[in-house]
């Protein structure tokens, strides 16, 4: 028996339909374990030069592998996500970020799947990144760490996935920056994955992404609190990192859906020129505030750089020939509002991709439906995760 | 005889039609006036309060006014536009903003019409604004400035061209900002205004259109040059102003034309986290620094704000009933790639104003088409004016 209920995801609030007992439920309390892939391994060459001797990875798994190690499933996350992505975190209580599409009974089915969800390479959620403490000088490496691309964050993760016991991945998912790794995965590891799911990205960054990216990341760099990276981590460039935020937001929405919840409404009636006057300008310094409160600046620097530099045709030939080449089940979903990523992106995918098929995601809510619409998402993972077994 | 020419404007290069000889030309050298609205008529009283004892206007004028002063057009300008629309300006030589369509033969035609076109109050170009020296203190206004709005940029042009001998102006037209104050001179000066062409503009500014100029007026004052808006004129805030430019840029622009004319094409091959990469990254950079050198940060801001408060209805009851009341021909452009402006927010004009009809500027450059699109406003603005003899 369904019945539907509203659910608050951030500050949405949308119906959702869930199912009684425990056909449909919770991962539960979860909690975040760590493991050096270096270390245990080998040191992580670098795409763009220099090696790291360690790299600390966070991760959380829900479900049970089984004994072949065939019934794994691996989520990347976004720009700021975490690995994070289920369930209640036993530190905060937090649901994960995409708890309303992994559980038992949900669409990815942790009854029947085993689901990894690390930080990426270069985050600031456990994994080795910007922030983190350089054992060499005892503080955080800030600008000295080394470039990183999202390449390189899918060596880190492959060498998760192995250390979990995993042989071939069921399908690897993610939006977004999360989607830029499922195509790598493809590419790089096709042995390991017998389907992908990327959603709301392209093939290569754009200009247009890469130029809001790139006034993102001069908003974090004029700040002067910012000092050439070398800020204490209890000092961010709030200021900055909040205005990038604030710039990033507006490409995450949409026209149609900042009218309809804001349109001219004022929290103030105030006229003075430089006064929060309109709701709008309030919600975006908000979310500013809110990154601050748990994001790191010199990581933003980082992970829009690997953002930009994604382009999976890079050394490897025309990109007809390199996407011709990834012939395993695809489900390639789109947002109808998406402004950041439009469809065209992932409808040239489509084309490119021997085995792919196109769904789309209609919201009003741009380029974070993948965030929001989840009831959505939900029937087209489940109905291909079903044929694809 | 008609020939194709390319010409370039800004850093596009465009094919213009133009026709030999005499029939279509330039208005020729042109020079700036400059009269004082406030002291030989009244003091100003501002909308949101205050007054101004002296506004000084500077404006151009093409062409001739008939005897009857019927036969005039009102240009009205952008946020960083000025009253040089037409001709090559006889301190720089520099070619008006709507050159292509001001002059003897063109779809303005100075050689039957009496052309105006003015800085607005508050702006940079040679019009009392933040930049002006406050008489009382003998240094420019800067935050002392009392704020304005569109309508306040209204009364200001229509005292002008009260001066000017017009009583009654065959059409006001303008893109941009310049539509809100078209719409607004329908409003205000019904008995002045016989018709209107507002370009790429809606009724009243989106939350979407505010939010982004919240955030590059949060460029501009997180500068610390910018000191409270207490810097010297000499010297700008120029990161800020720079950064807020090329943010506002990308908005003017469409992900198809930032992608055919930049794509992934680098300027250099560093792959240094800051340095400059992509060419869509120097584009930005170069725009930023060209707007630096030709306008004022204060300015900007009180520019955005009254753009931000733009709202046709405002203390004049429902919507729909006041638009139902601007009973004149109307001609509604807009750009089929416009993210700023959508064409949902002119269509929706079309549709409430009792004569207005809809021309769209077809147009892969966004926003900015307004002033790259010449040849296809041309069309339309010619046969509007020939209709409406």
């Amino acid at each position: 028996m369904k019945t539907l209920v509203h659910e608050t995801w951030g500050d949405h609030t949308v119906l959702v339909a869930r199912s009684e007992a425990s056909e449909v439920g919770s991962v539960g309390i979860v909690s975040s374990k760590v493991v050096d892939v270096a270390t245990f391994q080998r040191p992580l060459e670098l795409v763009l030069g220099n090696h790291l001797d360690h790299v600390a990875v966070t991760y959380e798994t829900y479900g049970q592998l089984n004994a072949k190690g065939t019934n794994a499933i691996l989520i990347c996350h976004a720009l700021t996500g975490s690995a994070h992505a289920a369930g209640r975190h036993e530190s905060q209580q937090l649901p994960g970020w995409w708890d309303p599409l992994v559980g038992p009974g949900k669409a990815i089915d942790t009854n029947h799947y085993y689901v990894i969800s690390s930080n990426v390479l270069g985050g600031c959620y456990g994994t080795t990144g910007p922030s983190s403490i350089n054992p060499s000088t005892g503080k955080p490496y800030g600008l000295e760490f080394p470039r990183y691309t999202i390449r390189d964050m899918v060596e880190v993760q492959a060498r998760l996935v192995k250390h979990l016991g995993v042989t071939s991945l069921a399908t690897v998912i993610g939006g977004s920056m999360g989607a830029m790794q499922v195509l790598e995965w493809a590419v790089m590891y096709p042995e390991l994955v017998r389907s992908i799911i990327p959603i709301a990205s392209g093939s290569r960054h754009s200009a247009w992404a890469i130029g809001l990216n790139e006034v993102a990341r001069r908003a974090i760099t004029a700040d002067p609190t910012w000092q050439g990276g070398n800020y204490q981590l209890a000092s961010q460039p709030e200021s900055g990192l909040g205005l990038a935020r604030a710039i990033a937001m507006l490409s995450y929405r949409s026209f149609d859906s900042l009218e309809a919840k804001f349109g001219r409404e004022r929290v103030s009636a105030s006229r003075e020129l430089l006064d929060v006057g309109f709701e709008i300008e309030s919600y975006l310094a908000y979310q500013g505030v809110k990154l601050v409160e748990r994001f790191d600046a010199n990581t933003y620097l980082y992970i829009t750089r690997a953002m930009d530099d994604f382009d999976l045709s890079e050394g490897r030939g025309r990109l007809g020939d390199v996407l011709e080449g990834v012939n395993i089940p695809t489900l390639v979903m789109g947002i109808s509002s998406d402004v950041l990523y439009p469809e065209n992106e992932q409808k040239a995918l489509v084309d490119a991709l021997p085995q792919a098929h196109y769904a789309r995601i209609n919201s009003p809510h741009g380029h974070d439906a993948f965030l929001i619409e989840f009831p959505q998402i939900a029937v087209h993972v489940r109905s291909f995760l079903e044929r694809a077994k």
